[in-house]
């Protein structure tokens, strides 16, 4: 499946078992530098690697430690200086194979090598093929928090082989598959269903994977190209990542991202639920069982309210939620107040028990 | 004097007397964080500090050390980390107060602090003025070679205020004038024959220095703004920068910008005799005597080819240089050979004695 992200200049994303053979074809330069981790190198790198060189083109790669350390300042750093002591210059590409967060550090540090050069990406997480893949946004964190360095620099083309899913563990799969519901909820309710249905449960069936993948792509694409800087729709895309994110800092991360914001989007549920609107309630709780996370940590909703008005505070003043008017019909809440979130809390508490 | 810079979005470029005290009227976001260096915040941190508080705005204000040693990765994480701290978001501004390294530098950081946000620029140097603060270039340096890490991001306004330019000592001011120099060779005589004239060299003759700072950036702003990432038009901009860059790394930097590149300019002016088109050797010489430059380090050639192999390398295999087919009628020459250069040398050492 070929997708096109319209943002500008548009570029391909090859959706298929087999696409990471496409990267001969799709690379326009002659030098490659090749950013992975130490997770996904044994299993991809060799493959990718014979891929490059047999199209002729110059490749090293860079194998970082796997884990969101790796996602530092200290290690773009080191990457920049390597790639400037192995000879590459603003004509080289760099390819990015790996989970969000090799795509992320990848990313900016592609964005910034001499000024910027042309950058593609590999996914082999679930995860990485719904969301980090789709957008341009790349990022390291600092010790201060996550994601607070980087720059949107958009892809020259993205391939996303599902045979590579196959050597992921499936709790870390299903944690991906939690964005791709939240795009089924934003956009795509067959989406939704068929996860419920047990369309992923089977990672042997490609066509079915693929199909899905798209079609979550689809929805997130097209939201991206209507806002790329994050101006205003693009934040519909953060639905049940308000108190994700508040779960996620509280805990210290503790809990996978899939798992937080299954959380989060049950509680952006109840929330809407509450005000008379669509109530995505049984359906998450279905996908809940499905995915079965640890459990919330027994966190009182007094420690979480800082961590929510702390996101807040970040685009200003207001405690904004990305609620569901209708099915598929989201929209930004800009008035929810404390109350509602007690009561929506202990909503949740109630539904999980 | 007000230009404005044709990029995508255009900004308003301010040029007068007294053009700091713009600053409250054309920074928009209620917060600013504002970055110089140890030698420019005893004359003008405080001034604009008042200007920017009467305006009722917040700002907090960075100083880190003159020099290029600031304009490292260090320095970056270091400001990045500050400005989290003290609360800055993504809808605060930057505002760079001094010469080029304090906005490569604060630039950068705009760049990609929370990925991305607004920045004014206050140049403090001509050299700034007429060079880092149109186009968009940010970056700093590793310890592999300058401006390897950057990013390109535009400024939402800058303030040229000439009154700065009275702190400045004569032969840094003058330095500066070189790169002026340049736009006229480029695109605009009447602009060489006024540094001829002597011009420049009553720096209280604030219309004077209004006129000459706009001329000049006028011709760099309408390359910029046909070429803003540096893909054609915008390489004539290097006129006199080859030899320039590689006098500069020869020299291990004992010579200043200006100084370097105006050897830099009288090498292409020869190299284009040489093939009977426009000969500017005479004006050059001219501007040589006005800026008394240190001598020409005692290179032999050979010593300096490999260095303007080196800056042919980064944009692939030719070896590149501009040269003025007749007069402000500049050329890229790719088929420049090592004869025609160690003639140009010959020549160049010969008319300097």
């Amino acid at each position: 499946m070929r997708l096109e992200i319209r943002v500008c200049p548009p570029y391909p994303v090859w959706i298929e078992a087999g696409a990471l053979e496409r990267l001969s074809a799709i690379i326009d330069e002659a030098e490659v530098a090749l950013i992975s981790d130490s997770g996904v190198a044994p299993h991809h790198l060799q493959p990718v690697r014979r891929i490059i060189e047999q199209a002729g083109k110059r490749i090293a790669t860079y194998t970082v430690e796997a884990g969101e350390e790796s996602k530092s300042l200290a290690t773009f750093t080191k990457l920049h200086r390597s790639l400037v002591r192995d000879g590459f210059d603003r004509r080289s590409a760099i390819l990015a194979l790996g989970g969000g967060i090799v795509s992320d550090l990848a990313g900016f540090v592609a964005s910034s090598f001499m000024r910027g050069v042309p950058l593609y990406l590999a996914p082999t997480t679930l995860l990485a093929m719904v969301d980090a893949s789709i957008g341009g946004k790349t990022a390291v964190n600092l010790p201060e928090g996550k994601n607070l360095v980087g720059a949107f620099w958009q892809p020259k083309g993205v391939v996303m082989d599902v045979q590579t899913l196959a050597t992921l563990p499936i709790p870390l799969f299903r944690d991906g598959a939690v964005e791709l519901f939240k795009h089924g909820l934003l956009a795509d309710p067959s989406l939704c269903r068929a996860v419920l249905s047990g369309a992923l449960n089977d990672l042997a069936d490609e066509t079915r994977l693929v199909e899905l993948i798209g079609a979550s792509v689809k929805v997130k694409a097209e939201v991206v190209a209507e806002d790329v800087h994050e101006a205003s729709r693009r934040a519909f895309l953060n639905l049940g990542h308000t108190l994700g994110h508040a779960i996620e800092a509280a805990s210290n991360h503790s809990l996978r991202h899939g798992e937080a914001v299954t959380y989060g989007l049950l509680f952006a549920g109840l929330l809407g639920r509450n005000r008379g609107w669509y109530d995505p309630t049984a359906d998450l709780l279905k996908l809940c069982e499905w995915l079965s996370p640890r459990p919330l940590p027994h966190n009182d909703f007094a420690e979480l309210l800082p961590y929510i008005d702390r996101d807040k505070k970040r685009v200003g003043s207001e405690r904004r939620f990305v609620l569901l008017k209708r099915e598929a019909e989201p929209m930004i809440a800009r008035d929810v107040d404390e109350a509602e979130l007690r009561q929506a809390w202990k909503d949740l508490l109630e539904v999980l028990s």
